[in-house]
C-alpha cells in the first residue's frame, strides 16, 4: 500500500521578473494544483534568472531526478527568451524550426501584421521536440522528452496545461482534508505529531493564523488512500474537540 | 563602472504547502523587493518539500555561492517544523536552546497559557546563531553566518526583514523604470535588442500583457548607474514613439 509508486515533477520558474520581485509568480500554485489532479507531485522548484548558464544547471538536474520537468518563461519573441535555447544547450541537441509551430504563427500573424524574425523567434525548439498547443496566442508549448516549455504568462500556460490533462502518466493522485480549528497550533503541537504517526501514509500540516484577533490553524492531512484519510482526519477531529475549541470542517 | 562588485542572495522556500499548490507564496516577491532597498540582488530560489535531506542539499549549494542565503518557513513549534534541525545538520553544528529566545518566549506566553515543550521549540538555533528580533509573535528569526532563518508567514517574515534593514553589506541597489506602450512585443524585438547593446550595464525585460482586447507591453530597464539608466530609457522611449504607438512613463 505504501509501497506505490510516487510520480515526480520538478518546476523551473525562468525570469528576472520574479527574482526582481517586480512580478508576483503565480505558475508555481496553478501548476502544482494541475499536477496534483495528473497524480504527480511537486517535488522542488528553482526560480533562475535569464541566464543560460543557470538555466542549464536547472534543467539538467532536475529533469535527471524526477520523472517530469516543466519550465516557465522565457519562450517570447525579445531577447531576454533564452529558453529554447538554454535547454537544447541542456539537452545536447540544436535548435531547429518546427514546420508545425512556423505554420501555426504564419496563420496566426496574418491578419495581424505578418510573420517577422522576431516571432519566428517563437517557432524555434529544441531539435526532436513536439508541440503542446496554445489555443490563445498562436506560440505553443514545447515538449522534449520529459521536459515541457512552458509560457511565463499564467493564464497561457493554463491553455498549455489544458492541452496536456490526461496524457501524463501518473500515480494515485496526493487527496487532501483540511479541518480548521480556533486553537494556537502550539498547544496541539503533540496531538499532530501522535496522529500523524498512528496513521501511516499520512501527512498532517500545521498552517497557523492570526485573525479577527483571535489565533488559530488549519491542519490538512494528505493521503493517497481514501480510507486512511478518512481515518486520520476523523481522529484529529476528535483530538481537537476535545480541547474544547471550535473546529471547523473544510477549514477556516 | 562595470566592475563594482555584486551582492548576492539565495531563497529557500521551505514548504509542503507550497509545493501542493495549498498556499500560494508570498515571500519571493517580498524578499526580492526588500533585498534590492539593501543592494543585494536576489540570485536564485529554491522550493524544498518539508524534507531534512532536500533542505540540507539547498542550505549548502546556496550558501556556499551566495553571499546570503536567507530561508522561510518551518519554524514553528509543530513536528512539521523541521528546518532548525535541517539547518544546522548542513551547518555541522548541533541544536542548542537560545537562553535570550527561551526568555523572550516564556515572556510572551506568560499571559497565553504558559511556556510549554511544544512552544520551547521555537526557542532552538543551530549553535552560534544571533536572534533576529520579531515584535509580531515572539518566536524570532534566526542568523547563523550567512544564513538568515525567517518565518513563513509573510507578514512574520516581514517584521524580521525590518529588524534587518540597513544592517547587510550590499552594493549599489539595483535601479529599474518602466516604459509601457500598446504595442505587441515582437513588433520592437530588434529595437529592445540594440537599445539594450548600445547601453552597457542595463538589462530590459520585456513583459506583454493582453488587455481590454489590445495587446500591449511593459519594458523594464535596469541598471545600477542612474545616468546609464536614464539614457538607455530615453533611447527606448525615442524608439518606442517612432512607432507611432501610444507610450506610457511609469508603465500601463
Amino acid at each position: 500500500m505504501t509501497s506505490q509508486r510516487i510520480w515526480t515533477a520538478a518546476l523551473a520558474v525562468i525570469g528576472d521578473e520574479i527574482l526582481s520581485g517586480r512580478t508576483q509568480d503565480k505558475n508555481i500554485a496553478q501548476i502544482a494544483l494541475w499536477l496534483n489532479l495528473q497524480g504527480i507531485r511537486l517535488r522542488e522548484v528553482r526560480v533562475v534568472p535569464d541566464v543560460e548558464d543557470a538555466i542549464v544547471e536547472a534543467v539538467n538536474q532536475l529533469r535527471a531526478r524526477n520523472d517530469y520537468l516543466f519550465t516557465t518563461g522565457g519562450i517570447g519573441p525579445t531577447h531576454d527568451d533564452i529558453t529554447v535555447d538554454a535547454v537544447a544547450k541542456a539537452l545536447g541537441v540544436e535548435v531547429v524550426v518546427h514546420p508545425k509551430a512556423r505554420a501555426v504563427l504564419e496563420n496566426y500573424y496574418e491578419t495581424r501584421g505578418g510573420i517577422t524574425e522576431a516571432r519566428l523567434r517563437m517557432a524555434r525548439v529544441p531539435d526532436g521536440a513536439t508541440l503542446i498547443e496554445n489555443r490563445m496566442s498562436g506560440a505553443p508549448g514545447i515538449r522534449h522528452g520529459n521536459v515541457f516549455i512552458m509560457a511565463g504568462v499564467p493564464h497561457i500556460t493554463a491553455m498549455m496545461l489544458d492541452a496536456l490533462s490526461g496524457t501524463l502518466e501518473g500515480g494515485a493522485p496526493l487527496l487532501s482534508a483540511t479541518l480548521g480549528c480556533w486553537v494556537g497550533e502550539s498547544e496541539v503541537a503533540e496531538l499532530l505529531r501522535a496522529t500523524e504517526k498512528a496513521h501511516e501514509g499520512c501527512q498532517i500540516g500545521s498552517y497557523p493564523f492570526f485573525r479577527e484577533g483571535r489565533v488559530g490553524a488549519n491542519f490538512v492531512v494528505r493521503s493517497t488512500e481514501q480510507a486512511v484519510l478518512g481515518a486520520c482526519v476523523a481522529a484529529l477531529a476528535g483530538g481537537l474537540e476535545a480541547t474544547g475549541r471550535e473546529t471547523v470542517a473544510g477549514g477556516i
